[in-house]
């Protein structure tokens, strides 16, 4: 096991990576989130292959543990769904002295996260992410939220655990497209930030899709430190932190305008590859960058030409406010491993140019 | 005017208090809260009474501001009410560059609150009360929330303003009855920080009853002071924060056992009164003490004999959790102007002892 600690205003929490991680969790919950009571918050997917070991273990060490559990997917990452997991466990007597140890994927993670963040004003929060989204991403940087039929995560707080725990081992259980999906995020950490990293991805991605034990604990343990190391300098996106957005700003389009048909993973995907070629355009990115990309990404996932309509992605882009006097703000990278400064780490780019890019079409893979 | 400095763990915000200061509120908005759009937010009854004038002093200043409303009372700080308005700020565009201006009583200040608190995970939030409670205590601190069926308050987020505007002068719209519930907390906080402050108020009750202008701008500023002291030792309640809490733990009981017919200002008035007692049993609170504050609150509230079922007062400190293991914790005066250091601020009550002294009755005025 790995301890990551990531820096907060109020102080700061270890991130513990390991394929023998979870057996140690309640300990870890003892030591970290010393409460009365424990909420343990999953799925029914994932408390199906996973609740009833891992409260056996929570109560076996004496601790006072419940499982809430709620319908899997992405439609259940709504308000309702945190009233319903709010009202549960006020009706079952939890006070301020509780924990709430949300176990799953990134819905989970953001969605029981949110619970914590509003239950009586705030409890304790420890994030166990069963999916490599949600190892990697999701449950590290204080982000909770719920989606809105305005759109996804529009409604929620920052809210940083007192513990992360990532167990690559329950990966193994995780549909193989899930793995897929979770894995752009982490090429986008190694072309963001670590040209070696984002090499031994590639390498490694067959390995990572099957979930194999040491390729998957190095490439979360790598992302996380990375992802730490970002969002300890900045809490709460003013400036560095928004390196994290690169592919997003066209990823996210993609995906709205898709009306989510496409898969996070693959609308990141998409967006890197169309925003380094923005940046070859404008200059600031290297020639030859989206090639690289697009080769390393399809390895992962596919996208088939087609699949999103590019003006509905433009007129995403527009309503979300996201072009601003007809500029927008993208994160661009200079070459794999490195994104250039800009101005406050993004540069402006006009919408025509956008437009163009998006037209290209997405096809990858 | 006067500004009064709270410090928050982020820095500090200030709460401007005077006969002027509503029409200072577009100057200030942008120089404490600068955004690209203010959201404000008031119930009907606030915004038919101030709603008109404040926002065309706020765009005639150039801001770019609009109005939303809510039904006025109690029943309308709910999550329903909270997703209404979120969702009405992100129909209009509403983003990150945003301010939520909650203008009204507590009610308001709590359920704006949170809508900022949580509106894409966190915008500047500007309070601007118009009850003596809002202006004394729900605005000061950083509370936000909302009501559910298990209770109040149970579900919200710690989110400090960036500033607040108490103007004394908006209280002679409030119905009478209001202006007697809010200033019970202007007594409490003399009761438990300034023996001087509480003799002063004794002495002005009727003009403050009449919102008369010199008394209640000194009242509301003497109370802003006292309480942004205690909040800046400890926003998040850990400590010294209890302190606010005399006459609260039987008061809330009193307030739900009534199911909300006792305003929350005549319960703690009586829960004042009756935690005197427990401390005067247990030596700890000066004989007499009970008699001084009976005396003093009765000017201000009444409350009759038999409005509540003490059986069922001490079922909700029960079912409350507030009494654990037969004991409960309550703050104890010393005598008028000063609580009692106890353990933590606290002392362990028998419940035994509650439960005699709830018995007694709850009558005063």
């Amino acid at each position: 096991m790995t301890e990551v600690r990531v820096r907060t205003r109020d102080g700061e929490y270890p991130v513990v990576v390991g394929g023998d991680a979870l057996a140690e969790l309640a300990r870890m919950l003892a030591e970290h989130a010393p409460a009365q009571r424990f909420a343990v918050i999953s799925d029914d997917r994932v408390a199906a292959l996973h609740g009833h070991p891992l409260m056996e273990a929570i109560r076996g060490a004496g601790l006072d543990a419940s499982l809430y559990t709620f319908p899997a997917g992405e439609a259940s990452k709504t308000r309702k769904s945190w009233s319903i997991l709010t009202d549960e466990m006020l009706e079952a007597g939890f006070g301020r002295d509780s924990c709430v140890v949300a176990v799953g994927g990134g819905v989970t993670t953001d969605l029981a996260g949110f619970v914590a963040a509003t239950f009586l004003r705030g409890v304790p929060l420890v994030q166990v992410p069963t999916s490599y989204l949600a190892m990697i991403d999701a449950s590290v940087g204080g982000k909770t939220g719920v989606d809105v039929s305005m759109g996804k995560n529009l409604v929620g707080a920052f809210h940083p655990p007192r513990l992360v725990v990532a167990d690559p081992a329950v990966l193994r259980t995780l549909p193989r497209d899930e793995r897929a999906q979770g894995l752009v995020e982490a090429f986008k950490h190694g072309a963001i930030l670590d040209r070696e990293y984002f090499e031994r991805l590639e390498s490694d991605v067959a390995a990572l899709l099957d979930a194999e034990p040491r390729a998957a604990e190095a490439a979360v343990l790598r992302s996380v430190q990375l992802k730490a190391e970002v969002v300890s300098d900045d809490e709460r996106e003013g400036g560095y932190r928004q390196i994290l957005n690169f592919g997003h700003t066209l990823g996210h389009a993609l995906e709205a305008a898709s009306h989510y048909a496409l898969g996070h993973g693959s609308a990141v995907a998409v967006g890197m590859v169309l925003e380094a070629e923005v940046g070859e355009r404008m200059g600031v990115t290297a020639p030859g960058t989206r090639q690289r990309l697009t080769d390393a990404l399809e390895r992962a996932v596919a996208v088939s030409a087609g699949s999103v309509d590019a003006d509905e992605a433009m007129r995403y882009l527009r309503t979300d406010k996201k072009v601003r006097a007809g500029r927008s703000r993208v994160v661009l990278l200079r070459g794999i491993g490195e994104v250039d400064p800009g101005h406050g780490w993004t540069h402006e780019v006009a919408e025509e140019l956008l437009a163009e890019v998006l037209a290209q079409g997405v096809a990858i893979g």
